[in-house]
Order: C-alpha cells, then sequence, then structure tokens
C-alpha cells in the first residue's frame, strides 16, 4: 500500500493537521485538502500529497471525513503507542517541559528525569522526584527507554548525550544550545530556542529602531 | 564595514558560538575557529565566515580573542539591549517559559502575560500576574512592546496574532501548533515542538520496532 517513507518536512506538517483537524470536529464532519490547505496557510497540492501519503480514505469532490483523517493521522504518528521517554537536566526549562501536559497527546510519556547536581536530586519536578544519573541506566531498561531529552547546559550536553547512547537511547530531543556527536543509528532533533530569538530580535533591531 | 545582512542560518547559529565561548572562557583566552567548528560539529569554512560577518577581531593563526568575540556576538544579537516581549496563553506551556529563565541572557523580557479565561486571570505564572485581554493595548504602548508570544491553543492563535499585531507588534514567537497569517512587516517565527517530537517517533518506529 502506501509506502512508510514520508519526508521530513511532510512529518513535520502532520502534527499541524491532526491539531487543527481535532479542534474543528465536531463542527466538520467533513474536510477537503483545500480547506485544511487554507486553513493553516499551506499550499493546496502539498496539502493534497501530505495526506494521501498517510491517509486511503480521501474522495474527490467530497475531501476526508474528519474522524477518519484523524484516526489516520494518529496512527501515523503513533499518538496511541506511548513512547517512554528520559529527561536529563531539571533546570528551569526541563522543570517546565516535565510540567507540560502537551506531549501526551503525541504519546510521549516521560517517566523519570535526571540531573548531575546533588542540590537537584530528590526535588520534585511535574510529579516527579529527581534521580542521580547512577540510575539512569537501569530506569532505561526497566522502561525500554529509547527516548532522551537532553535540557543540561551546553557543555554537559554531550556527556549526556553519551551516556543516554550507552543506555540503548536510539533517539535525542536537544535543547542544549550545542551540537552533539552520536552513532549513525541516532537521530538528534535540536530546538534551539535561542537561536529563534536570536531571529526574532534581528527583526526588530533591523526594521526601524 | 560589515554588512548588517548575514543569513537566518548564520544567525541562528550565532547564539551556539556565544553559549560555547561563555562556557570555556576561563580556560581558552583565544580560540579559532577551527576548534570552535571541531566542538561545535560545524563545518570549518562556514564557522569562519559566520565570525568574520560579526567581528573584526580574528587574525590568521591565531584566532580570535575569546573574550572580544563573544562582545562581538553579544551586540550582534542585541543581548545587552532589552527586548520586552508580551504573552498571550497563561497554560501549561506558557507559564513554563515565563518561568524559564534563559531568555534574559539574550535580552528577552517577559513584561506581561494574558491570557483569554477568566479562571487564569489574576493568576500568577513566574512570578507575573496574568491579565486580561482587554489590557493588552495599553501595556504594548506603554512597555513599547515589539515581540509577542503566543502560547494558546491553536483555534485561539490567529486571534491572538491579529491583537498582537494591532497593539504593534512587528515580530511573533508562534509556539501554537498553526500558521498564522500577518502583514508582510511582521515576522512569525513558530515553534512547533509537536513536529519535532514526530520526526523523533517515527525514527524510533522505523528502526526497528
Amino acid at each position: 500500500m502506501r509506502a512508510n517513507t514520508v519526508s521530513i518536512q511532510t512529518l513535520r506538517r502532520l502534527p499541524l493537521y491532526l491539531h487543527y483537524l481535532k479542534s474543528i470536529r465536531s463542527e466538520l464532519p467533513r474536510i477537503s485538502a483545500t480547506v485544511l490547505a487554507e486553513a493553516l496557510g499551506f499550499n493546496d497540492v502539498q496539502v493534497r500529497k501530505d495526506l494521501g501519503s498517510v491517509s486511503g480514505n480521501g474522495r474527490p469532490k467530497k475531501g476526508y471525513e474528519t474522524d477518519a483523517l484523524i484516526a489516520d493521522l494518529e496512527k501515523y504518528l503513533g499518538c496511541n503507542s506511548r513512547t517512554p521517554a528520559v529527561l536529563i537536566g531539571a533546570g528551569n526549562l526541563g522543570r517546565a517541559l516535565l510540567s507540560y501536559g502537551g506531549f501526551s497527546d503525541y504519546g510521549l510519556e516521560i517517566v523519570a528525569a535526571f540531573d548531575a547536581s546533588d542540590a537537584v536530586v530528590g526535588t520534585s519536578a511535574g510529579g516527579k522526584t529527581v534521580m542521580s544519573m547512577d540510575r539512569l541506566g537501569d530506569t532505561c531498561e526497566r522502561n525500554s527507554v529509547r527516548l532522551g531529552i537532553i535540557t543540561v547546559p551546553a557543555a554537559g550536553a554531550q556527556n549526556a548525550c553519551d551516556r543516554l547512547v550507552g543506555c540503548g537511547v536510539k533517539a535525542i530531543w536537544n535543547f542544549a544550545p550545542t551540537t552533539l556527536k552520536v552513532p549513525c543509528d541516532v537521530l538528534v532533533e535540536n530546538e534551539n530556542l535561542a537561536s529563534s530569538l536570536a531571529v526574532l530580535s534581528k527583526h526588530l533591531t533591523g526594521s526601524g529602531e
């Protein structure tokens, strides 16, 4: 049937479709790619292609049944399966992510948080007790963790990354402002909030101050 | 002298250089583009070019004085100037960002938080009292706010965006999983955490489950 390989760009758009569809499901039992494209500001042809790659439920002129499309997207994105993850670095940002409830919609469950600092170990964050790094290995093994979230300062990020990789983690969500070296079967997704901020600030100073 | 137009890609890398340099400034009084490139996993030539676009202090064979390079980067990125911002949407993510201390390193100061829900208005988040939307206009005016942060659900994001634009905001940091329509002089930087998560999860399910 459909190939399991959609592009990274398509993959990044799928949660946006899903989120929007869930917000309008009670009002619109059916939706066309054109309407969806218009609502999200995307290109019509692109939306049609994106949806076609994850759902076979679209019908010419009639579009998609909203609920069926939501179900297809959720299935493709693994929203109903559970992805256990660990987080290293329980500072401000780490605590913020631990407290953020929105990730569970996408199946992510942060099962434990770790920190290298004795002052932080034992404190509570997002309903979890922060553990010391020497418990990382058995926690990952017990929970079959293959996703790690890094929210330590840049200087400690490679070490945290190496520890995670050593524990069998295959995907790393890196919030530390640095580049990580990993084996080729490990995927790193960098989240550089400071980079976004730099782009915004520069736009402001460049636009007439 | 140097042109004020570096590419968006260069701009995104500058905070990474800055963050790293600050972490090693006490150990390395001088640093070469090669060493910096190696540390961050970037291309040598690219780093040389990036640094050259914001600093005239590099010397052949000797590299950069670390402190001088830090100062040039901070100046270019406006770290020492203050960028007042408002945040709309004091849910989990909004509260997380309000509590996150790291943005002040880049000059960002969230001066006020707003929410459309009466249940949230008046509560405290990150040391600030959440205000009702009808106070947005005078707050923006009084603080010369030109940066807005949107952390409302997707369905309310365009409305929040329109309100910000109506108050003179020229740059929007959008954490809502939707695309915003703005006038051409307004820059939107989208932060789609769910999209990153989709890429990571798909890597895991694609790698042998």
